[in-house]
């Protein structure tokens, strides 16, 4: 990215008000940037809405994309809107197919960025073979903005029902799919102008093959969830409490960066709350944990999947295991445990 | 709405980052407002997507609002998210069914005003029958956003296939479903502070109930569009286009509010460009346009539906009628005539 501050962008090479006005500039921008990367029958139609033929039990998962920078170590926010998505059509077993993309961008902002943004966008779709079949753009006046924001929706077939926060058991194994916290780190690094390691990179990836993967190996898979805002602690408590079970990982075997450790040491954060884009974490019976971390260990981004702990066969013994209904448990590698919470206050805001 | 800067808001009764964080605070406002103003077991299951069971041709369809003021006369963001949405689903002869809704909402926005603008969505959803099964919440620091934008995505079963842009046929009738001009002019009175004619409210609308009836009475639409940004002159110019046909209106027949009419003589606008949030132009054979005009008076928003034109027979007799393929003739009472062209420029930004 240049150094430049880009809303000094000179007039004919950025947004303006008129390419969100309806209109003949309207028109221009759409069949010249987006139609161009997006390139597909049902988006070129032109109609109110796209028509889609679906049979059966389809996901359907919204998410609003407000990233800041919009550029980052391992990614942009035009990565993150589909990888994002994406992900959570994947994390109900749903193959990724029909996305909707609508964006909201500040008047100035360059079309070399945005250029650059759609483009990424039209790369990460590739991945899962998705497409992006309608959309809409908005232009807000300076100052209205950030910069760009962006909506993606997704709608694909599930094909294997049944996986569901609801659906813990005790006994099941937990299994991150790779180390945490890389993406928080990788934004928080950018805003800060950090540098203290330039390997440190977002997470920031599409997850369906590695998710496809394990379903086609035919594994009981009880929970899968991709660890966003809130992190592994977000995701361990909304599991505890919707299946209403106490959940106890082990401290040592959570893989974590030495850059992203060394982050969490300076500003006080705990990696386990910090926000990753390409995490997912699995619930499944203890029998099927070694080869559900072979399958992932395919995959150049699962290559450290880890058993990180199991789901409390009982919970009656509260007093001596601290085990308790709803409650995630952290052992620390000395014996003394914890509970682990869900997040409060604002870590990291815009972090996606 | 309180005339005090509603961003002065005091710290507890305001949006705040951490309302979008992940954590405690983002799950304490998900429930106490989006899930008890959107109730529906599909989005109360908190999964990363919701499940629904499709069959057959469905439409897909996106919008971004963000419309200012946020709130004026006849409507709101959140009204017109909705209807919105869901207009282009009926556009597409589809019943609205399923809608996602991402909001994105700056630090310090005042939680009163979230409350009516979600209680606005609930309501208008209800017209129509449709639910509101997933959602997003993104919180901006101050400065980053203009108060509140929101992305409504919609999915519902097509109930009539081959209502199409390209579907116009030489000879058709041109009906428009009420006086157009009314959510342009709507926005534009509130921005002015101009109160110049207190009855002039926005056309915001679902048109559901509407097309619904038409499709009922087995009429053979052809094509079918709302009149949003752009106006008017932007669906029949996107029309002759598409269907390669010469569309002719006239000026007389169509019907424009006085207070629309001044504000336009006013400003040194059409009302043909202006916004419409509530109003829809419809394609087919001339022998039925009585019937449709007869089914869409029945609407309290449709009882000034017009026929205000038609398609063009012949195109070839071009030197006499001015009539082209791609082109629009507006025809005046004096009988002179001039292509009515596709808006340039910015007419109002942030109408929607």
């Amino acid at each position: 990215m240049e150094s430049t501050n880009p809303m000094e962008t000179p007039l004919e090479q950025a947004v303006q008000l008129s390419h969100g006005g309806g209109g003949q500039e309207m028109n221009k921008l759409i069949k010249s940037l987006f139609f161009k990367a997006f390139d597909n029958p049902l988006l070129c139609r032109e109609e109110d809405a796209a028509a889609l033929m679906l049979q059966g039990n389809c996901a359907f998962t919204t998410d609003a994309f407000t990233v800041s920078p919009l550029f980052f170590a391992g990614g942009n926010i035009g990565k993150l809107a589909i990888a994002g998505t994406v992900n959570d059509l994947a994390m109900m077993a749903a193959k990724p197919e029909y996305l909707s993309a609508s964006f909201i961008i500040e008047e100035g902002f360059p079309l070399s960025h945005l250029k650059q943004v759609v483009e990424s966008m039209a790369k990460e779709l590739a991945i899962s073979d998705a497409a992006i079949v309608c959309g809409d753009t908005k232009v807000v006046p300076r100052g209205c903005a950030d910069g760009l924001f962006i909506t993606t929706t997704g709608v694909g077939h599930i094909q294997r029902s049944g996986i569901s926060a609801h659906g813990l058991q005790p006994g099941d194994a937990i299994i991150v799919s790779r180390d945490i916290g890389r993406h928080g780190s990788a934004i928080l690094m950018a805003r800060e102008g950090l540098t203290l390691d330039s390997d440190l990179t977002s997470d920031c990836a599409t997850l369906w093959p590695a998710v496809s993967a394990l379903l086609d190996a035919s594994l009981d898979i009880h929970a899968m969830r991709d660890a966003t805002r809130g992190g592994l602690s977000a995701v361990l408590n909304e599991w505890a409490l919707a299946s209403d079970v106490s959940i106890c990982v082990e401290e040592e075997s959570i893989p974590v960066a030495d850059p992203v450790r060394g982050l969490c040491e300076l500003y006080g954060f705990e990696p386990y709350d910090l926000a990753n884009e390409g995490s997912f974490i699995l619930a499944l019976p203890e029998a099927q944990a070694k080869q559900a971390l072979e399958i992932l260990n395919q995959f150049e981004f699962c290559s450290c999947a880890a058993h990180i702990g199991q789901v409390d066969k009982q919970v009656d013994n509260a007093a001596e295991t601290n085990a308790k209904g709803g409650k995630v448990i952290l052992r620390s590698a000395w014996g003394s445990s914890r509970y682990l919470e869900l997040p409060q206050g604002e870590l990291l805001p815009r972090i996606c």
